[in-house]
């Protein structure tokens, strides 16, 4: 997979963290996944699907990073996962998602979105069926990390 | 969401089993999902996205029923989800969403599939982020039971 696909995905979630959530992330280098060590304790999925160009993306956080997130998103505390997390992870899912679609489009790689998917449980691991790599970004926040997975058919 | 979407997906996994894996499962009445009590050890998670049609469908197993189902459709027996379960897992939320495709297609909504992505832990929950209704139909063979959640934007 094409590191051009990857920088999409990582700038406009930083784009959504700063502008909804007002919290800079701080993020390591995107490297190839060759084991299922990610764990989150809540993630957001979705599909992404075109004629040519099929993927997935997977964002994990760790519980303390989705609490400080949504506190900082809804403007007061919130201090476990609930419904308003788990929907809130998808709306992430979902701009982050629309954010890339656009640069990606621009760059010839067509797709549209599918409906997101949340998963909560504590230490859960995310699995992609991809013939391609699968990229892993990490991030960091001051109170926890999480991780973007991203893959697609080639 | 009109019932006319998940028969096709019921048909699609009855089919899988009975030839893949010889295992004949018996199915419960769909329902509109209303809260979150169906939870998994293992989970397939795969988007749709067409121009008018965006869903996600997720088949949530348990333990004993993906180990049973892995075992039949390998000829060994399989003792612990492992690499090889996760994969299996991939495969058949790739070919229930594949036979279901096809006839929704005949029906003229049509979709292309993005990924499967795979959910392992004990008892993680699925919630699928749409303003349409989320329909589940429970399933059983004698080792487990496994839920099938369908969800589309409209």
């Amino acid at each position: 997979m094409n590191v051009d696909f990857v920088n999409p995905f990582l700038d406009a979630l930083l784009n959504v963290l700063a502008t909804m959530a007002s919290t800079k992330a701080t993020f390591g280098r995107p490297c190839i996944k060759t084991d299922n060590k990610s764990m989150g304790d809540i993630t957001g999925i979705i599909g992404m699907a075109g004629e040519k160009t099929k993927g997935s993306l997977a964002i994990s956080f760790s519980e303390g990073a989705i609490l400080h997130i949504t506190s900082q998103m809804l403007g007061e505390q919130v201090l476990k996962i609930d419904e308003t997390v788990v929907d809130m992870v998808g709306e992430i899912t979902n701009m982050v998602t629309g954010g890339a679609k656009k640069e990606l489009a621009k760059q010839g790689y067509k797709f549209e979105m599918a409906l997101p998917t949340m998963v909560t449980g504590k230490g859960h691991i995310i699995t992609h069926k991809t013939a391609g790599a699968i990229i892993v970004i990490p991030f960091r926040i001051n109170k926890g990390e999480f991780f973007v997975e991203v893959c697609f058919n080639k």
